[in-house]
């Protein structure tokens, strides 16, 4: 079917009514205003040529993501704006978690043919507004054919100036153990999935405003810092990860690779619950400590720091690493009480 | 469930039996030997951390694409390891077709937890065997639970040495269009997807031996020369794609994105049918001269060179480029005629 361009968002126009062709065509057009980049890398090719081409002023760093319908996001709890933000969020945190500066991003989308084309040139604006602001150009991408909603980002972040990226590795006894800012308290993602499963069913406005309301939003579209993580490079972190999958979880890859044992201490500030956790879990009968523990999706840097160095801007303590306890015991320890049950978010849950 | 690692591919072991967390160490160990390249890149970085790190001699070319279970591929009639060699050489086509020299990929694999183990490692043994072939680096990825297997790659590639990348828009009127080598002749991916249909229900068994055999073989898992891109860009290539949609499809990309026609000449060795082709459409009772011009993921290089140039190596003629039509239209003209109807694949069909 051949379609008006200006004509393909139109109430109850489906991506079948259009097909590939169109839809790709209507989605490159909404990105081109962010198809520029002002970093460490000149775009030479943009979206629409067999593959997408960069000059960058250092080593390449790049990373893959998937966001599933239904796991990882849900049609009646999130726009396509939300998802597309998230899309970005997500996929660029691995990256910046290298020290990394993010430069680009394409995105491979599996979209059934009921699908409203509106729904994708959301997702598209999303996508776009949430890589312009980390300073990264969409780069092209592929649209296939499915039964439900996929999407695969790929980030490519580059690493200036000298010194190598910052991995899960290099953690050392007497280090200290700094978290990053993030637009919303630790914890926040975990509650709002709490309080939209306490209302599935009833649509996204159950959530309501006030503290529900608030936590709510961060799940569905987390707002981070994207030079959080190359700021903690500079700054001469020797580990890092972004808590993706749970706080818990998350340092306890970064004790395992290390070889030592992270002391979390949830005395600091910002591992202690908010008022919108507190008020969240009190309705629910949950526990807003633990949700700071696991909560997945969150973005904010975890990182690794030499003892003495001075904090990198936003960052605050956690804890203290310290070496294999004496029966050789690596991983997380809260409050001096080993943590083995990581909690969290984990495909496939045994 | 915590499994002996070496027990994970045993009869009958599930993604869901294991684990995200095994699944991906499973995977990995087996991603391992090919994790080193020797091309125009260095892997700084490789599985295991937040994102891989590459030090590159050159622009970065970047792609991604998906192969969707019952789009792309079934799982009745190809292995997880034909599935994981036609994911690397359909990516790596993308970065291939703008002359780069590939250097790396990543892989995002959306897996119901149902799915056998076994076959997820012989996904991943047929990707590295394939990206190993092409000098590329497997540098990590990305599973996800979800209803039916989704594979996402993303390649990196290399533009080595002085010039620019080649694009689909630099064809010009009296250039020649050249057809690249592949491990069978062009048309035998349709065929073999024809052969796989008419025994759909009867395995993949169906397909025999003989010619049937054959071109099956090529859809399962076709067979290309990672290096033509790269030589007809040192050739002097001033335009560009693979055929991954149909020959007429993608030099109708190439027409249009470049203002000219391009006229294919069926006279031309590489565009007449094999004897496969000939004996499959006789049982068939198909067309296979439409087949050469319509058939999908072949991947061969198709591009175009300015008259007087040497061929690259393993290029032979298929056609001439000529100025817009008097109307100003622009498209591939087949022995002379206009082809409107570009045939191939085209995801939505209307």
């Amino acid at each position: 079917m051949a379609l008006d361009p200006g004509a393909v968002s139109g109430a109850g126009v489906t991506v079948a009514d259009v097909g590939e062709d169109a839809l790709v065509r209507a989605v490159v057009a909404r990105l081109a205003v962010a198809s520029t980049t002002t970093g460490p890398a000149r775009v030479l090719v943009g979206p629409g040529d067999d593959a997408a081409v960069l000059d960058l002023d250092g080593p390449l760093v790049t990373s893959t993501d998937t966001l599933v319908q239904d796991v990882d996001f849900r049609l009646d709890w999130s726009s396509g704006y939300e998802v597309g933000r998230k899309a970005a969020v997500q996929v660029l945190a691995d990256v910046e978690a290298m020290g990394a500066v993010p430069v680009g991003l394409v995105l491979a989308l599996v979209v059934p043919g009921s699908t409203p084309v509106s729904w994708c040139l959301d997702l598209a604006d999303g996508l776009a507004a949430e890589a312009g602001a980390a300073g990264a150009a969409v780069l092209g991408g592929d649209v296939a054919d499915g039964g439900a909603l996929v999407l695969t980002g790929t980030s490519s972040g580059v690493l200036v100036g000298p010194g190598g990226p910052v991995g899960r590795g290099g953690a050392r006894p007497g280090d200290v153990v700094v978290l990053g800012p993030a637009g919303a308290p630790l914890g926040s993602s975990a509650a709002g999935l709490a309080v939209l499963l306490a209302g599935a069913g009833a649509g996204a406005g159950a959530a309501g405003a006030g503290a529900a309301g608030r936590v709510a939003a961060v799940h569905r579209s987390p707002v981070v810092d994207h030079t959080a993580g190359p700021r903690a490079r500079d700054a001469g972190a020797r580990a890092m990860i972004d808590v993706s999958d749970g706080l818990v979880r998350d340092a306890t890859r970064v004790a395992r690779a290390s070889g030592v044992v992270l002391a979390l201490d949830l005395a600091s500030p910002a591992l202690r619950p908010s008022a919108d956790l507190h008020e969240v879990a009190g309705l629910l009968g949950a526990d807003a400590q633990e949700w700071v523990l696991t909560s997945g999706e969150e973005h904010a840097m975890l990182a690794v720091l030499p003892p003495g160095r001075a904090l990198p801007d936003g960052f605050t303590p956690v804890g203290q690493v310290g070496p294999p306890e004496d029966d050789g015991w690596t991983g997380v320890v809260v409050d001096g009480v080993r943590r083995t049950d990581a909690g969290g978010w984990v495909h496939y849950p045994s």
